[in-house]
């Protein structure tokens, strides 16, 4: 029933072989990589907008001069990928291009502050889209934290069943959502004409603050969220159809140049046509209104705004598998995430992602405007070691016009440099602390990581061992028993079909239980010694633990007794609860617990199967 | 350092014989069994106030007739439980007493109500006792669940340590409550005196509706809420120090009579002196402030009412677990709930209830007045079953004054009928039916879990067995291997101990793998097979399973393979998630999904013990 439900949800296995079918071409690839980066215009410029609010009219008319500065860093950041894209069509993380040109260490700095930006941009997407619906339709504004983790839900779900049928699913919202965006922004600039820029000075509240360098800066970075998208072509190369390089490069062009226009169209209306929000509205919510008034049509570009914003956290679905895969093949994470599930996908860095994304989403309550400060740091740490190392990379490969390549990359680095301590200071002390503090501490534990899979690596060898390996001696065994009654027959039998030297052992929970043991005992076994363990403090395991050292100690033959478990197996799953759970509790103690270090503790489980 | 936590926090273990020093003096006794019965006033006192707010002041001018047709069956109710009590000193709990006279399937119903009542008084406790020092303090009320929460989990901690130590910490707030609340209410009957009556006519809102029939026996219904402790002395009797009876009936009369006189202090001060509350204030608290003025000795009063509360839900933790534990007893409950923890607490009963109190307290998001509709109807349809049962058990037995005492528990039966009626009806559609929906539920699962226990019992038995069984014929042995490496040595070796049959199966999960490995295995086991098997879906389990069918198939030979696990076992438990699973999974699937139910399927782990 379980394997049914799993099948209608997730779909039946493929094989190995379809891994190469699942390619998307660039109409979908474009739906699949790029709704991070289109719809981070949602939660820029509502950012850009809080933070220029509390300086008045003086602070709203500087949008738009922020605006082209972040317009500049993307032009200058989309040059850099475009270099990258086709320097490595096998897939250009930052963790590779990091890794392969500076050293390990920056290339595992770069992977973790990715994977953190990876699951801040799966929730602030979710929060944004549930504040851009909520904007519209304000009766659910209490319930944002349930429903932003419905939405990621589904979207698990549909990554679930893997990268073709995710690509399709994905493209409805996308394209919605820029044939309902760009026309908008085009009447916008028609109404602009019509109607005349509108007084920022007779709406905007009265300024708190000054327009500081620091109140400016502070509004560019939190800006800069828009750009943290850029990177997810370049890593997702070998996803395009073939040739992989060539049709990433073109998507990337494409993407960056829609995103450019949404950007600034957006952020220059709401300036000129003089647009501010109420306390429960989104900018872009006002935005929408003022150009379209409140009708259907606003309505359509809020839903279409949440389900472009849902689709963005897929761009972390595609990306944080594949990363953790890639680090995982290095030995960097455990082996698990490079497992591919019966769809071909990565199902537990979708696992994993899914499950931090709901932890932040429910400690930061769905809150948006928390959560970005967060945001940003990783992703820009991580372009400037691609871009840095990109530079090191044509200066060693040489070839045609190296020399213009590596300066395009030196100003990508020096750019996305800047951006990035710009970003790391005037967010430190709302959050950005918390993402400086993480990422160290990922580095170290995927270190840590290697460092466990080497000293396996070297304990496994068979390095001088001899040719001929002997069998063991006989083994002692031990039967741990909790009475006469069917349930113990086959281990018995089992036990003195491999031994001629077995013992039972029972032990005694409430003083004189064990006379009617033995006596039935003594006619089933009488050649076969049970001994008697008192147990004053109710416990099972530890009597056993002490029974088995004891014993060991006193033949102290070169062996542990091996320990032969009756298991009762019961008909249903959900009748365990009904037994004991004795036998797996003292198989994970005498596994786990290891007390002997020089000779191994076997254990033999004969089930007994309970009946219906 | 697992278990040095567990000592501080729950204390060292005591033995068995330990059990009868754990007994209970009155001045304990009262603590521990009365404080759900006391403390009740909280909430029952709110709801009649809330139930008649509605009618204005005619309807709350009904307050004291209703408060003493409650104080009535309270009276009635105390008399029946006396007789209990001295019928069945070794605890006379509903389940017991139902079982015994009326039938196996009334006490079932009883015993279910019960536990369902047990979890409500639980959680309907912390959250009124939430909402007193909320009433004093506002700022704390968006934080009402997570507080509830944190007084539950101290609760539950503490019953962990144990039944006297419980004791004496709950004595504190019991008597704290006590000597602060009887002399306040002395003390507002002398303002009674000194101001004169409070006119509530002046002061009550509006009415919206009049003063119905349905309006009174709904107040009625929903301040029996008050009643609900009453049975827990008589499910506890063995607690007591001996005498138990005698010691346990004086503290049913105490109990009673505290708790009338508190009830019908407090709710007829507060209709005479004309108190009414606020919206984000309790009726209690209003009435303390009226009595007291808004100074200190009022926010002691508060602080203390929720103590009491918060130790009210204690009464849940003695009673609950050993209700469980009884029926555990009797085979209708998982054997579990039988077992005593170190401590000689039933932990299992005392985790469950903990678990269903927070759900109950995050699912109704503590809110008490939601809450309390569903509560009552459990206990008051195990007070009739228990009451009924005694007046057969009184026919019975016989013995001096026998139809008096008959006649006792009869009034107490009809009382306890007429409000359970009462109260199920009017209280049907706000929340009653979901208990009344659950109860038949438990019923029929303790019937399941009963059957299963009886067919295993049959499977069980030793009769018809030959007096010398056999051993099997030597084992046929597979070992599944993931490589040829040293984690297989000792497996390899122990399989070749036991038997002479011994097949090396490999998976190979991508086409070309097994070359190297099979070179390998030659070298070191030239005459035993190593069997290769293709894994296009990339599973591992499937196919080995597939695999051992069919080899059984094959063999034809009145046994299952034995399967010779090797098992990596880590340093630090931590560092299993670094490594495969598959051992584990195997074994699972091995015992679980069982294909073949004529032969067992013997495993056996042979683990590799990795260094650090």
């Amino acid at each position: 029933m379980f394997t049914r439900l799993k099948e209608i949800l997730i779909g039946p296995p493929l094989v190995t072989q379809r891994m190469f079918e699942q390619k998307l071409n660039k109409v979908r690839a474009l739906a699949a990589f790029s709704p991070d980066a289109l719809s981070s215009i949602a939660y820029a410029n509502q950012e850009i907008y809080l933070g220029l609010l509390i300086a008045g009219s003086a602070g709203l008319s500087m949008a738009w001069p922020i605006g082209l500065a972040i317009v500049i860093v993307l032009t200058i950041a989309a040059i850099s990928y475009y270099q990258t894209i086709h320097a490595y069509p096998s897939g250009g993380g930052s963790y590779i291009v990091a890794r392969s040109n500076l050293g390990t260490l920056p290339g595992l700095v770069a992977a973790g502050a990715l994977m953190i930006d990876y699951i801040l941009t799966a929730a602030v997407s979710l929060t944004a889209g549930v504040d851009a619906v909520a904007s519209a339709f304000p009766v659910i504004w209490p319930y944002r934290v349930t429903l932003a983790l419905i939405l990621l839900a589904l979207i698990t779900l549909i990554n679930m069943r893997g990268m073709r049928e995710t690509g399709t699913l994905m493209s409805i919202p996308v394209y919605l959502f820029l044939f309902t965006y760009i026309p908008m922004l085009i009447y916008g600039v028609f109404v602009l004409w019509r109607d005349g820029p509108g007084e920022l000075v007779t709406v905007a509240p009265v300024a708190i603050q000054p327009v500081t360098i620091f109140l400016l800066l502070h509004a560019f970075a939190t800006g800069c969220t828009a750009l943290t998208g850029i990177e997810a072509i370049s890593n997702g190369v070998p996803a395009f159809k073939s040739p992989e390089s060539d049709n990433a490069g073109k998507t990337l062009i494409i993407m960056a140049f829609l995103m450019g226009a949404l950007f600034l169209g957006s952020i220059g209306l709401t300036q000129f046509l003089g647009v501010v929000a109420g306390s429960q509205e989104t900018i872009l919510s006002a935005l929408a209104r003022r150009i379209l008034g409140h009708n259907s049509l606003y309505f359509i570009i809020q839903v279409s705004t949440m389900l472009i914003l849902t689709v963005a956290a897929n761009t972390s679905f595609a990306d944080f598998p594949r990363v953790a895969a890639l680090l995982a093949k290095d030995g960097f994470l455990p082996r698990q995430f490079t497992g591919l599930g019966d769809r071909l996908v990565f199902v537990n860095g979708i696992f994993i992602l899914s499950i931090a994304t709901a932890l932040l989403i429910i400690l930061f309550q769905g809150d948006t405007h928390l959560l970005v400060p967060l945001f940003a740091v990783g992703a820009f740490l991580a372009f400037t070691l691609s871009q840095s190392g990109m530079v090191l990379h044509w200066r060693r490969e040489k070839g045609r016009y190296w020399q213009l390549k590596a300066l395009a990359n030196a100003i990508g680095a020096l750019a996305t440099g800047v951006t990035l301590m710009v970003v790391g200071i005037t967010k430190f002390l709302d959050g950005a602390w918390i993402t400086i503090l993480i990422i160290p501490l990922l580095v170290i534990m995927f270190l840590r990581v290697r460092q466990h899979y080497r000293h396996v690596r070297k304990q496994l060898t068979m390095h001088g061992l001899p040719p001929t390996l002997k069998p063991f001696d006989k083994p002692r065994v031990v039967v741990p028993v909790s009475g006469v009654h069917r349930g113990i027959v086959d281990a018995m039998r089992y036990a003195l079909t491999i031994s001629n030297e077995v013992t039972g052992v029972y032990v005694e929970m409430s003083p004189g239980d064990s006379h009617e043991i033995k006596e039935k005992w003594n006619h089933f076994w009488p050649d076969i010694p049970l001994v008697i363990i008192p147990s004053p403090y109710r416990s099972v395991i530890q009597p056993l633990l002490d029974f088995l050292d004891q014993t060991d100690a006193e033949h102290n033959d070169g062996q542990q007794a091996t320990v032969v478990l009756p298991e009762f197996v019961p008909a249903h799953w959900w009748q365990t609860i009904l037994h004991n759970q004795t036998a797996w509790l003292l198989k994970a103690a005498l596994l786990y617990h290891r007390r002997n270090l020089r000779y191994q503790r076997v254990i033999i489980d004969v089930p007994y199967y309970l009946h219906d």
